[in-house]
């Protein structure tokens, strides 16, 4: 039960992130491989740096390929659906799903780093790591600066406090199921505030 | 016999990818480091990414360290054998020796990760990282947008397409030497007929 | 004492290659997120795919996890500190300092590769690696072409040329606490002659 809900929440993740992807692609008018390819790397470019920092093998992908058929598949028959159904396939629209991502993906690296034997530090890095970097490849690739690191929106800063967050739940005794389910929610919900409200991070100056 | 007409083929592949660094490096006007810095990241990123992500150790070049010395006095002599020679050395007329270099790394790529016990899905991921790599990271460090994703010809799929060939004929008995052989064959005659007719491949609107 | 007064060095030289990236995200008006996160880069990157390549782990910053505060602390303290004391925070004076660091990450890079029983030619590569892909890193990152292909002044090469000398010395039976010593302090000497004199590298043309 609790199993097959976070495979479906991980299924609108890497979907989430690959739309970015093809999102980007389509406005630089690339080619039918470039779209796969950079739907690729959004979705799973994060993970598997994560993954060759701390030295796991194998990948999260190629245990899970059916995830990498799901993304060939969606660049594919995206264009048909969206489409047919008039829905808006905005970088605006996509954010409410990517926001799942974040809150899921922040949580898994955080704990695969965690059962690594990491310390929370290095687990907030790995959070930040597995959510961000598919993105800073994507926006690099497109040849454009990471919305990343310029977009002053509160994101990666959300990876990093809940990695921290799931470490000290689980520090209190909480067990594994419960904080993970605790830590992905809290950063999904600040998240969906954060898009709501439109919170900025301050600017930084020298 | 046959390992050192591959060998040739090897160098031939090596030469054609560290051309194209080269012309980018010189049309950049970038110093004698960025040159031989571009050269080697063009003709030895794609294999490097690759045994990074099936984590086979010592690199090829580390295994092979003349192919960087070769890589380097191709990188100082260059200038002058093609001058000399009033040869054009131009991006068009690399695309012949590339295609020699895409058949190769695509054919040797899969086969080692069906050796390190992949999928063919797997595989034909790794003969796409092997060949294309090289020339996205060449194109990134240059700040262009990566010619792979962009020129609409198909050149990675033939990488993507031969990989399950190379698992086909092995699959139905053909001995490993004769398999390879045959799939790089394929994928350089496709891709001078590519060249030579100019096929396209469609573009992918949202 | 050697030890300590190493130690201080690697600060200065983590600092200073960490300031690079401040600059950087700093005239591009990059959140604080950002700022921190090219700063990282900057400090970081190089020594990281240096251990990614010699399959080394834990990385060093996971060894050493208080240069990874030393730097987030940096990031958000430095503007307070270098406009209370009207330093000027430049690209240019951030040279000497950065100087320190080629040096030690140079030599560091290539005992690194040599205790791992590299060939000096890999010792030599690893050198370039772990000097100059923070920087290239961070340029990428920014969206500009990375200055160490671009800049025409010696740096790569002084890396280069200094795993040589290193392992030159330690063949000679130099003890490597010693020929470490000399050959830092050598590249860091060449390095500030470089920039006082403003030698230039030659151009490259086809």
């Amino acid at each position: 039960m609790v199993a097959s809900a976070l495979r479906v929440f991980e299924v609108i993740g890497v979907l989430a992130f690959a739309a970015s992807g093809l999102i980007e692609a389509a406005r630089k008018k690339f080619d039918i491989f470039g779209v796969v390819l950079i739907a690729f790397i959004a979705a799973f470019g994060g993970g598997t740096l994560r993954d060759i920092l701390l030295d796991r093998r194998p990948f999260f992908w190629v245990e899970n390929q059916e995830l990498l058929w799901l993304v060939i598949a969606f660049a594919v028959l995206a264009p048909l659906f969206f489409r047919a159904r008039h829905i808006e396939f905005t970088s605006r629209a996509m954010e409410w799903p990517d926001a799942v991502g974040l809150g899921l993906f922040a949580t898994s690296g955080a704990q695969l780093a965690l059962d690594a034997g990491a310390s929370p530090f290095i687990a907030a890095v790995m959070a930040v790591v597995t959510t961000v970097f598919g993105g800073i490849l994507r926006d690099v690739l497109v040849n454009e600066i990471p919305r990343a690191v310029n977009d002053h929106q509160p994101y990666a800063v959300l990876a990093f406090a809940g990695a921290w967050m799931l470490w000290g739940l689980q520090s209190l005794g909480l067990d594994v199921v419960a904080s993970i389910a605790i830590t992905a929610t809290a950063i999904i919900l600040v998240r969906f505030a954060t898009i709501y409200f439109k919170w900025k991070l301050p600017a930084w100056r020298l």
